[in-house]
């Protein structure tokens, strides 16, 4: 499995954004919309060996975490709108303890981010995308392994602290820094190759 | 220069459309949006050394070609919707020969898909993105390139005659097929490689 944990510092937490206004008042989330459509899309197919949590800590009811299991995924599209809907009803979820499920493969918890890379850890090996970090291209990925990305800010102190705690690998995936979502393609398609 | 040519082959050609509705009614304009962001976004940065041509077929006004300049562009955002909006705003000008600008960088004309690749021949190599193509990571891509790739329709045999017709190389970037502006990401990735 190919797990993508996206943090998104100013996201927002609750289900009352306008869709038209998720580059703004929404904290950024258009950031991790793009990330969805990355994690998930094949020209005619989604990718069913994958999972995304988006880490959101922003808005007023922080943290929460959305996520999406590809083999599960339905009435995903690939544009921001319908993308920002769905994550929409997530958000709207009455939470207490555990997970729940908001649409065909859409979960919303309360995990922090601390709570997602423990549960991670037990999974896969965890990978820090990082432009000091080795190449992607000279580095083994076993099969199961876990990518961990910042929104459009670095990860905080504490952040970091927590997820060197469990000495990911660095990884870098070329010689520019890019965005989030961009990263992931690039990921997939070494994966691809790797595994093909 | 690298140049991205994609083909819309619904994408509306006049400026009266919605922004909630990029996906339906405007002929899958979100498609090329996407590519927009593909091209350009770097991190923290814009790609100064790419050209990107939407070649837009659909609506009542066929063809249009809107033509993104990386130097040149100015209020491009990442999310969808602001995007979206810029094009718009191309295709609200009144044309009749020759290309008017819209906004910093971006400009729109009547080049139909034969004048882009006509005109584009003699910038760069063309290169024509396909499945069945040799691995682009065995292929030499020169300084001066031209991608072309479609939409979610293949070229037409007309369209793909005429790009052939030229004698472009057919690459492919993996094993598997995706979405235009994913190949974009893994294109630039390439050749920020081979650059570096």
């Amino acid at each position: 499995m190919r797990y993508f944990v996206i943090v998104g510092h100013k996201a927002v937490t609750t289900g009352d954004f306008k869709l038209d206004d998720i580059a703004g008042g929404a904290g950024r989330l258009d950031i991790l919309i793009r990330c969805v459509n990355s994690a998930f899309f094949l020209s005619h197919d989604l990718r069913k060996d994958t999972e995304l949590f988006l880490v959101l800590q922003g808005g007023e009811d922080p943290p929460k975490t959305v996520r999406m299991s590809g083999a599960e995924l339905r009435y995903l599209n690939p544009d921001e709108r319908s993308t920002s809907s769905l994550i929409r009803n997530a958000l709207i979820k009455k939470l207490d303890t555990g997970e729940k499920r908001s649409s065909p493969g859409i979960y919303v918890s309360r995990m922090s981010f601390s709570d997602v890379i423990s549960m991670l850890s037990e999974k896969g090996e965890l990978i820090y995308l990082k432009e000091d970090g080795s190449d992607i291209r000279e580095t083994e990925i076993p099969d199961d392994t876990v990518f961990v990305i910042s929104d459009n800010r670095d990860l905080t102190e504490d952040e970091e602290g927590l997820l060197l705690s469990f000495d990911p690998h660095k990884v870098s995936i070329g010689p520019h820094s890019l965005h989030a979502d961009h990263c992931i393609i690039v990921v997939h398609n070494e994966i691809d190759r790797k595994v093909h």
